[in-house]
């Protein structure tokens, strides 16, 4: 069993939970590799070396050119804002390190393309790339993709998928760059609804082939922290109705404005033999409804997905002893090490994060163009 | 298809929503017996033949003598105080009218003795005499019932039975006759913890053997409305662990100070093969685990008692539209037309009452006993 | 205080529930105007007799022209298919009767123009007319609406307005004319859709001004009970996104295909101060999230909208003791029954019931034509 | 800031969430003092070395003398079955060093006594003491205690408390330890019950002065995996009522038969000016209701426990992303350290692990006495 070292570029909330998946992954799984915390980059040195200290890296650096190159980084963690992915993702793989990106892979659909591109070439010389859809890996919903993959769903029909914050319902919270377009690529709809996309296509096993969108912005400018204001130039929210290429009817909202819903990530999807729900809110239960049992018997039923048998719990506590938001990023740095010692493309790969992209952006061209139906764009080298 | 006159003593909260059952229930079931509204009896006259109008009855009266002597009565409800129900309920069976008689049946073992006694005469003549347990109504619990007697929980192991209510949680709420042991026989025990005996046993098939209990009064006197305090003379809430006649364990809980709780009559039950959770301020769900699933599929189902399999369904509404507390009285006064129809004794008859009667004895003597075990007489006369 | 003759048009379903309100409502509400089961009226002399003396009808007709014509009906109370709304409450205001009219108003705009029309004529002369949105009626939403008045929700931001049923997700289940645009105008989005547009009006005090839709048909032909197959001709679900005159984002989502879910007529409206949430599953709770409480104690609340000061429940029971379906159209026609006694025009009237006739229509018309933002006419002559 | 050498005994369940937190606690939280995994004791060398491994630490020990003799170690953890406690952790405190001891403290009052006397002269020469009940360091709960001390709940009228779980539901699951007395002291009571019975005064603020108890056992011979049958010597469950020093009532179950509960540690509390409930099983979430709220408004608030201003949130994730099982270890040792650094007592001391040894003694007299009222002799040396 070999050790790899992780080199982390960021160091916010996400490079925060990054760093707690490295170290734990290895406690809890038989990841075959160990991560060894090798240097974090950040723009600040002072705030960059703390961050490093606290975390458990054993060096610091402030340029990711610096991290990229060094002979103790084997595999580069992209934890920064979307404008930086596509820079720092190549020039990693291009080193010969394998990668980890945060979502949404990049601000544009040509910066994605070069990435995947970048990754295509990379995997040809045993360069692996992951995308971090954090959300792939809650157990919940782990188990529903495996057993709608079992055709327990039967066929599906619709799809409700909100993914709801309020953090932006005050006027007064002040500008971030989540709120500029040239650093987040946009608002609501890729921080919160690549999510969504990502999930509904990793649960459905479908594509998600033309949308009708509509996005909002509802404030216009915040207080930028030094007096002035910021303009917001990003959506406060996305809604959109889509078509799963095998024929369901998918309803879609992001936003960050519903007051009172924290992190509600939910979906509920109809199949001809059975539904489901999910809120993530309560990350712990699946609801399956199991349309072929008597009706009298029949109901939705919480199944607390903390069971030996799901996805990812043998690792962890005994049935009813729940898991939080975190674990999603252990199980999943747990499979990126997996894959990696085993020689495996892991999933999603770029490609899967290029087609999310590609529908964040069929759904900003429906949004200008009247709510039209627009197609996203097939792809026959983006294999699944 | 012919009538019966109703004559109803008693036109407060039972008796409105008692009227509404009589009223309806022959235009949603065929009851093969139609109510008619006779007469009403209450103290005072001119409400009472104010009520007698409202509530659609034909004729008012001012004494319950009058009511059971009065021809067009065929059936005696009896709505009023505890203190009244024996001897309104026996001239009323020796008059050779049926009877439904307003739970608990007595105010002491010794009346419902009596009562059931004269029940047992009066069946012998072909009268019959109900009590009105109306929670078996319930179609969430009538099913469960249902369920259990076809083994499908197994053995039961586990009783959870909680009434809580939150009318007296305020000490400024004034004095009223369920506070007065001359007239309400007890407190929360025979109001709310009667309906926990008659549903558990009623659910389980099983009977209550012995009980190990507390009763605690928080407030003493409260206003008595006319300036002045009213002594409390029973108990504010009452708590007990029983053993069942298969081995189960319960643990009930009747109170009137669960601040928040409005109306809840809640049932938990785990057996061998299968659990089970009911709360009245939910009605219309029945929640059902299912011990026999695979673990990782297993889970409480939330079963809408909707479907026109249920039971007493097929006469209202379709799925998902539900039923309201009044339902519960409909259902109990069809049951009574058609057994009365039959020639049949309803469920529950008096021997029932009795045995309700002789549980809540025995929690108060266990309560005087500091808690020790105190056995529930069996009766041999009393048939299920 | 006097009467008024009620004369039924339709003895399935609607029939049953509105029977049963008019028998209920001056029992349990201070109407003032009495209402008298005149005569029901349906096409098959055998069973509309049966179900005449089956609800209470003193006569049956097997014409609906002779049913208007009757001098001992005062209100004609339409519950037939929408085909026939027009004609026959046009010609009841005509003839000076009274008329509650089910929903949708009409199959056609064109078809609810007349009708408000004539509803505006015969206001003149004062008679009124009301159309059936039952769910205005349900307390919960009533209280919402009121607490949406005052001012307690703010700024309203998101509208989540989901109708989901699932009685059609069986391919195998039978035609019926509501599956038939001659009969029923459109499918889910007039049957369940048309309660979603009224309710979030009706609540938010706002108005739907343009939409981008789909309709979808999943299944084309059913069985038509002879051996045969009918042609579906309706929707099976619309989902549209909505903007409100206000500046809101709404959501709806009507099906008969969300495999589990009964009635689950669902409202979710995020304001600026506050937010709720309603299912009609659990139809006496109002879920509310007060945005001004500080953030370590503020929650969603289930408040039990069962207390008697909420809208409706003082004629009812007690806190915490549930009402069900067909209590919210005993609330309508007392409500009704208050508006002709007091000589005031009833809500919704058909200017209202036109309005979501025409959110109904662009509905419809944005669907066909690639799901572009269509606008709903503004109508300077309908008054709320 | 220094450095704390942790030696752990034992490494089954409890040692794998205990050497989580104790990596973890330095990571989020700033603990002044960071812990070292030093060294980890098993019984087995093979599997301790093993284990040792997996969870990080430097050594292994197969014996606990040698662990508490280590230079190296200044904190030792125990993990271990209940028999072997109060040897461990009394060897520990004479050897100078701190110690945490899961619960419950020990498997008697006498050696709970011992204990508590050993913590009280270690306390005296500066080193702690601190007993594991790690629900006190669920969010939810320590937000509640902060509730109810500030006056917000009122006099509390009324707890129930169950812990419910269901892995021996199945009388096919085989003998564990934990079915022993002389290894385990009791069953679901000391496993469970000694959770509740702390949780309870935690949160209260009070103390259980009298007990009435029922325990049972329902399967008396479980497989001892080497084809033969162990006698079951415990409580499979514990029901016990009990009067609190304020006068409340509280009810208390715990239980490993509440087939379809995995980890049901539910509390419910009624005070005179507000009410709460908690379930583990969504242990994010603490639902309270505010009695001075108007009737119209008053409901169970479902507060999500993840904001920046509740207990422990600081260091973790945004609102809505919640925590799980083994944050509410992380947070004890984070606690704990804290206490160390600062030269404080931790809470719970020993002085509480004896006293709800008390409380579990009492029940157990109570049980054997036909559940008469039992006292729980009251401390004067027992400091809270």
């Amino acid at each position: 069993m070999g050790t790899i070292g992780i080199g982390m570029a960021g160091h916010a909330f996400m490079g925060a939970v990054h760093a707690h998946a490295w170290r734990t992954a290895p406690r809890v799984f038989d990841t075959r590799l160990t991560p060894v915390l090798a240097a974090l980059a950040g723009r600040d040195g002072v705030r960059t070396a703390a961050a490093a200290a606290k975390y458990g890296f054993a060096a610091a650096e402030t340029d990711w050119g610096a991290l990229v190159a060094r002979d103790d980084v084997g595999l580069v963690d992209v934890c920064t804002p979307g404008d930086t992915h596509a820079a720092i993702a190549i020039a990693a793989l291009e080193a010969g390190k394998h990668v980890l990106c945060e979502k949404p892979l990049a601000n544009t659909v040509e910066e994605a393309e070069k990435m995947a591109g970048a990754a295509r070439a990379a995997a040809a010389r045993g360069v692996r790339a992951m995308v971090a859809f954090n959300y792939r890996r809650v157990p919940a919903l782990a188990h529903a993709a495996r057993l709608v993959a079992d055709g327990a769903l039967g066929e599906v029909r619709h799809v409700r998928a909100n993914y709801l914050q309020d953090w932006l319902s005050d006027p007064a919270a002040p500008m971030t760059w989540r709120l500029r377009r040239d650093r987040a690529g946009s608002g609501a709809l890729g921080d919160l609804g690549a999510h969504l996309v990502d999930a509904v296509q990793f649960v459905t096993g479908e594509r998600i082939t033309r949308v009708s969108a509509a996005t909002t912005t509802f404030v216009h400018t915040r207080p930028d922290g030094n007096g002035g204001r910021g303009e917001v130039t990003v959506d406060d929210c996305a809604l959109f109705t889509a078509r799963l290429s095998g024929g369901a009817v998918a309803a879609f909202e992001a936003t960050r404005y519903a007051l009172g819903r924290k992190n509600a990530m939910r979906l509920e999807i109809n199949g001809s033999r059975a539904s489901m729900a999910f809120d993530f809110e309560s990350m712990n239960e699946l609801w399956w409804f199991d349309g072929e049992a008597p009706a009298t018997e029949a109901g939705f039923r919480r199944i607390l997905v903390t069971e030996p048998g799901h996805p990812y719990l043998a690792g962890w506590w005994p049935p009813g002893h729940g898991l939080g938001y975190d674990h999603t990023f252990t199980h999943e740095v747990a499979d990126l090490l997996t894959a990696i010692a085993e020689g495996a493309d892991p999933l999603p790969g770029f490609d899967e994060g290029l087609r999310v992209q590609r529908v964040l952006h069929a759904v900003e061209a429906s949004a200008a163009d009247e709510a039209r139906w627009t197609t996203v764009p097939d792809d026959e080298e983006t294999a699944r």
